[in-house]
């Protein structure tokens, strides 16, 4: 059935340093290989742009190996079964999971996670909050920040397609005070009006972060959900409250620059706190079927009742995923930054 | 019946720089106040030396305020109910909780946790594996870093009295390998002759740790016991296994010499590995009576079976009390020390 098919790809072409350039990518057509015992093929329809995948790029990989060079580059893909050689799934139906940058690709049938889209809800949607994203945002912080009712909460990339979930979970699961951190004044003000933040700290604009935690949190901060790092991180780790649990996500930017504490001095205050940092990552929740299926039901249930707002960017274009990756890092996007590739 | 009662106190006389002087501390002889409602009056049988005490010399104290001048310094203590306000603890009961250096102290009846001696059990014992330091390896290990049979454990300061503890009892528990981590190669072999561990790792002559860490434990560390900090800590991070605990001790060591790595590049490790890390302190186990209870009777049952054996490196007379603590920073210790400064 792929007999004759080919596709179109974007490969990594050199190792990108700090910045990335368009150079390091080029794009290319293959021949499509036919897809072995267990494996589907699927039709891109939408690519999603995480930033973890900068982290791929880079020749020590991440938390996954690194792309090889002259390979297509890897990301979150949304796509329609063309061809089936699993019992997992069948031809036609609609599937998200890890793919590449690819009109079309070839993996592991359990890979890829099946829906059926939910009325009124828009396909897209299952790139954000009833895909990745929203399981990222819901298990990390209520099963792994384990959030109760009456908690305070601190979230860094309070704006971000994350951190614009966990706000908004936060509030519907009753947490007392809900506080972001942002960088600029537009993203803060979108944490708050649009995310529902009570508040949101600029960090590019206030000198003493952890006093400003400190003002806003009083209390301390009971649940801490980090995207970002240092020294975010060690500002949180300051300002904890007892029992404290910070659930660091697998979204976390890999870029370490400011950082100057120690990790003994920041790592003390879990001894004081008695509290504790647990990491995870998207692929450990999608791993877990029954518990990502009840999450994206939940999830699927606020969405249509509008109590859960998310945004998407979204571009067309196969020819300009590179550049729209790069977006990411220049931050001119207004949401998650998704690029259609094909229509269903 | 405390009228006319006095007591002999060693009192911080300065705040220690560096190293302790025994010009830092000052013996006092002061009268006994009288105990309030809901408080004891102890008569002091032994005093035992934990290395946290240091901190709490420091001026920004440690997890606990610190220690005035000019008053006497904190420590563990095992005695006998002289006098009692409170209905918990009556006349002649025994007790070991958090007190003074000095013959008698008065505080909250709720602090100190009452116990009849077992057969065939010196008193001492409750200054050790049957009174904080049992609590403190048994919880740390099997609560918070929830070892089950079959793990890999890794514990620094492994001829330390915690360490010793830790890893007869991930012995006892089924562990599939124990490894320590101590300075010198004496201590090295008391933890593998004495207390039971595969192997123990000499950070003293070892260039490369991670290494000789990577090669004890090829399949990673389930389970890091942390008694020290950096740069033990790092080298435990870069080989965890996946979903690994690390038990972050209370008697951990504030000192931070030779810290390199960045926290965020340090705990990327826990995405790595869906790990996690969680700070805990004696103080609140101790506060959580039935488990504390429960774990001592298990305590208790192994060391009259002879299945868990512990030190004490056992000192007399109250005028030896800063000399002897200073022992711990020197390490010419053999096993915990406790002096004794009075008889039943």
């Amino acid at each position: 059935m792929t007999m004759n098919m080919s596709s179109r790809h974007w490969l990594l072409a050199r190792r990108p340093t700090g910045n990335l350039a368009l150079t390091d990518f080029e794009c290319a057509v293959r021949p499509l290989p036919s897809p072995q015992e267990g494996e589907v093929l699927i039709r891109v329809l939408y690519l999603a742009m995480d930033p973890a995948i900068r982290g791929f790029m880079n020749a020590s990989g991440n938390y996954a190996s690194p792309i090889p060079l002259g390979e297509p580059v890897r990301g979150m893909v949304l796509g329609q079964i063309v061809e089936s050689h699993s019992p997992l799934l069948s031809t036609g139906q609609l599937v998200w999971g890890f793919g590449t940058w690819s009109e079309y690709v070839i993996g592991p049938a359990a890979q890829y996670q099946a829906f059926v889209p939910a009325p009124g809800i828009d396909l897209a949607a299952y790139t954000h909050a009833l895909g990745t994203i929203g399981l990222t945002a819901h298990y990390g912080l209520l099963d792994i920040g384990a959030m109760h009712e009456g908690d305070c909460v601190l979230v860094s990339a309070a704006a971000g397609a994350v951190g614009s979930l966990v706000g908004q979970i936060a509030r519907i699961k009753g947490a007392k005070r809900i506080i972001g951190i942002a960088g600029g004044s537009e993203k803060c003000a979108t944490a708050v009006q649009r995310y529902g933040y009570d508040e949101c700290l600029d960090y590019k604009s206030i000198e003493d972060l952890p006093a400003a935690i400190a003002k806003a949190l009083p209390d301390g901060i009971d649940v801490h959900f980090e995207n970002v790092g240092s020294p975010l991180l060690e500002a949180a780790l300051a300002h904890l409250a007892k029992n404290a649990r910070i659930a660091l996500c697998g979204m976390i930017s890999g870029y370490n620059t400011v950082a100057t504490a120690q990790p003994t001095a920041v790592l003390w205050n879990l001894v004081v706190k008695t509290a504790q940092i647990k990491g995870f990552r998207a692929t450990d929740i999608i791993a877990q079927k029954s518990r990502a299926a009840s999450i994206l039901e939940e999830i699927t249930g606020w969405v249509q009742q509008g109590r859960l707002v998310f945004d998407i960017d979204q571009r067309a274009g196969f020819e300009s995923i590179p550049a729209v990756f790069n977006e990411l890092f220049s931050g001119t996007n207004h949401g998650r930054l998704v690029v259609k590739i094909a229509s269903l």
